[in-house]
């Protein structure tokens, strides 16, 4: 971004700067307080009282003069400590629109230490649908606190949208749409419009409905711009990409809105009938979403594990799961080893080389498991794709592992002098690379199949394999020909 | 989506059902095909003939109703083979459109093998920067070929898209956008408007210039529809809220639009005169074609790989560079292990255990790596948070050190008996498990930091130092306290 008269308040720059500005006054105060809650007597002398409160007017100012995003931006580089002063210093009115910018985990922190009224304060301005997710992670007496503040249409709306599961378009759509009758003409929809309240400047498009509220097309703005006002909505409209259901999965709506570049779609309810829309927005969240958190399951972890300066025991207990599903895996390897105990007693180059076979398989499975995990987010495979893929993979294991068993053969001898022990371990590479291949398609294809998460399962599934076999196809063709 | 009167080109679940008939019906006759050139005299019998071509106009037909986003999804799900029998049946005149919309693999191979001529001719009704996209990976000349044939205009705007390099604003950007004069009044704008030819559906704003040409504003228009025609434009516009220059990359763009939830954005040249815009869409395929390429950069591959139906040894060739580095780093292990071989030999246990305190430590160190590429892909890390997140992800190593390394020595101590290698076992683990910690914080802020990936190379600098630090910590104690 560049400089522009007007766009003062977002230059790049000077913006990123400004954060980080703000980021260290705040975590340098955070310090400071802590030190002097620590060190000093609880009658703290007047001036350094006087001082740091000027400072921190300063920094609200500065604060307030952010957008939302940016404030939530500060809020997540803040260690707890300096978070709860920043929190303090986000003027009440902005507040609202700060936690919708911020991530999940950051806002539940700071949710859940707010009283009911305070929370309901904050929920009044904002619609239905942020309310929801504002408290839909609250436990379930607060969130009804807050709900029983809310006046009755709105409770009501609250309610359905927190009625829907998340991921769901329901619970993603947003319920202001304008809907304009097929049999109207374009002047009737022009004049219609000035009499409503202002349209959303992203508006581009309106949802044309028969007498009983089912989409039957959508008008562009751009069309009312330039058409005869005369013509009929029904001559001007454009063809319905596609409808959503409420209770369909938002994968569905990012997938068809990637495909065909939508930038709006209608929501119908279970009569058809429109009762909200979904918008290219959501899609943007559901995408950024998406891609952060498959960095995340791919290790155990989830979208509520990102902040990183939540308290270092509870993330130390959010991890245990996944290192001791390791630990399992490699407590089973080293059984396969412990068996072997006699033959690496014997010849002792074994253990130094085993390694080698079993982590080449587990690191050239990894690239099937990338391979496939992207396939499948693009949806299911086709028929007979499975079969024509693993055929594909287990030859390119089959190429990669004659090679490298070459190579692996040639250090070996070189090594070790010792023509059988090159190629008993080339004959296991090639051997776990051609598993490693069949494990790396089938265990996304078949977790994918049974409905469960590709990302999250398969890397564990992969390396317990290719660490197990790898060490016992090695240690197994050493005590069949060498000993 | 759901079936809606006008919807039936899209509706859902009949569209993949079909897409999956298609796939099947062409991966068929490419067997068919190779099984009658393998086992049949030239002179086929007629009927075969017939009967094939009969099939083929069929199944051509039915591809001609599906969208050009379809018409790609099945291609790409076709092995190279089949592939070429169903591009033969894509009519000419939808071929430039299903082009842009496939993988850029795919692409490649299909258009490679088509004379510059061809190209040129579906390039001819397509948009200057689509015509780019098409002929920006052809080996230069037929590149100057397809050039040739375009008409001076055009020609001049292709290069100056092919100028731009990848991944920038430039090259990103569309050329058709409105600018309207910030004097006028919107009544002046909207007689202008309907003068001009047909404005993308799409489009929610338009872009207020000043007499020089530089972005002042945006006018929505819904604004334009629903003001005071009297009223002027610089009364009725927008703040604008992010101009980008042609040379900024797009990754700039993309966190602009999801932090402050934009459509469109001007893009303006060196002397800050405007010469196209961002819109979501470009934002929507980048964010989906990050998403992709994460998971295979993690892997060393490219979005090059992604064809799953690529010939085996092509495939097999792009993926050794990666398996040649996890060979060094394996090999670098196994040469800690070998200079232990005396102490292996007098404790075989030493070989079955090792593997345990290594693998831990890079399960344990890839969260996080994942933590903090996620972090990254947000922004620089801020002052000071390199330090507080490295501290913290100690801590978190710290304790589930202690905790895991309490466990394995139990396990240890039941297995073998020998409380002295339960110790070490345990100080190892958690030794190995803070370097991990460090590591995994390390490696993806440094890689970021020196303008590398850290996606790509992060794992691993990881596993090799936590393979390499495992085998040595554990090795090293035992031959210090055991023997």
């Amino acid at each position: 971004m560049t400089k522009s008269p007007l766009s003062e308040q977002h230059r790049h720059h000077n913006l990123e700067q400004s954060r980080a500005e703000i980021i260290e006054l705040l975590s340098r105060q955070a310090l400071e307080m802590t030190v002097v809650n620590r060190w000093q007597q609880p009658g703290q002398d007047l001036v350094t009282q006087l001082t740091e409160l000027q400072h921190r007017t300063a920094i609200g100012q500065r604060l307030s003069r952010f957008h939302p995003a940016d404030v939530a931006f500060v809020l997540e580089s803040l260690d707890p400590g300096a978070r709860d002063i920043a929190w303090g210093l986000v003027r009440p009115q902005n507040r609202g629109a700060v936690l919708l910018e911020i991530s999940a985990s950051v806002r539940r922190a700071l949710v859940q230490d707010m009283p009911a009224s305070e929370i309901a304060a904050l929920a009044s301005p904002l619609a239905a649908e942020d309310v929801a997710m504002l408290i839909a992670d609250l436990p379930a007496e607060i969130r009804q606190q807050v709900l029983d503040t809310l006046d009755g249409p709105e409770r009501a709306e609250v309610t359905s949208v927190l009625s829907f599961p998340k991921g769901s378009v329901g619970a993603a759509m947003d319920r202001e749409f304008i809907a304009v009758p097929v049999d109207a003409t374009l002047s009737d929809v022009q004049r219609s419009l000035r009499l409503q309240k202002a349209i959303a400047a992203q508006t581009t498009q309106l949802f044309v409905v028969d007498d009983k509220q089912r989409p039957l097309g959508l008008l562009a703005l751009a069309k009312l711009l330039q058409s005869d006002p005369d013509e009929r909505v029904r001559d001007a409209m454009s063809e319905l990409a596609a409808v959503f259901h409420t209770d369909e999965p938002m994968r569905d709506v990012v997938h068809a809105f990637e495909m065909y570049d939508l930038v709006t779609a209608p929501v119908v309810n279970l009569h058809d009938h429109i009762v909200g829309r979904v918008t290219v927005d959501a899609v943007v969240d559901e995408l950024n979403e998406r891609a952060q958190s498959d960095n995340l399951r791919q290790v155990g972890l989830t979208r509520d594990d990102e902040d990183l300066f939540s308290p270092a025991r509870q993330a130390a207990r959010r991890r245990w799961p996944w290192i001791a599903i390791n630990l399992c895996t490699a407590f089973l390897a080293s059984r396969v080893i412990n068996a072997f105990g006699q033959i690496i007693e014997q010849l002792v180059a074994l253990a130094a080389l085993m390694p080698i076979v079993a982590s080449l398989g587990g690191n050239a499975g990894q690239q099937s498991v990338a391979l496939l995990t992207q396939r499948l987010t693009m949806g299911k495979l086709g028929p007979g794709e499975l079969q024509r893929v693993l055929l594909r993979e287990l030859k390119v294991g089959a190429i990669n592992g004659a090679l490298y068993a070459v190579v692996l053969a040639l250090i070996t001898l070189s090594l070790y002098g010792d023509a059988q022990l090159a190629l008993v371990i080339a004959a296991a590479l090639l051997l776990n690379l051609m598993l490693a291949a069949s494990v790396g398609v089938l265990a996304p294809s078949l977790l994918a199949k049974f409905g469960r998460d590709p990302v999250m399962g398969s890397s564990v599934i992969l390396t317990a394999s290719t660490d197990f076999m790898g060490y016992l196809l090695f240690l197994g063709l050493a005590a069949t020909f060498l000993i």
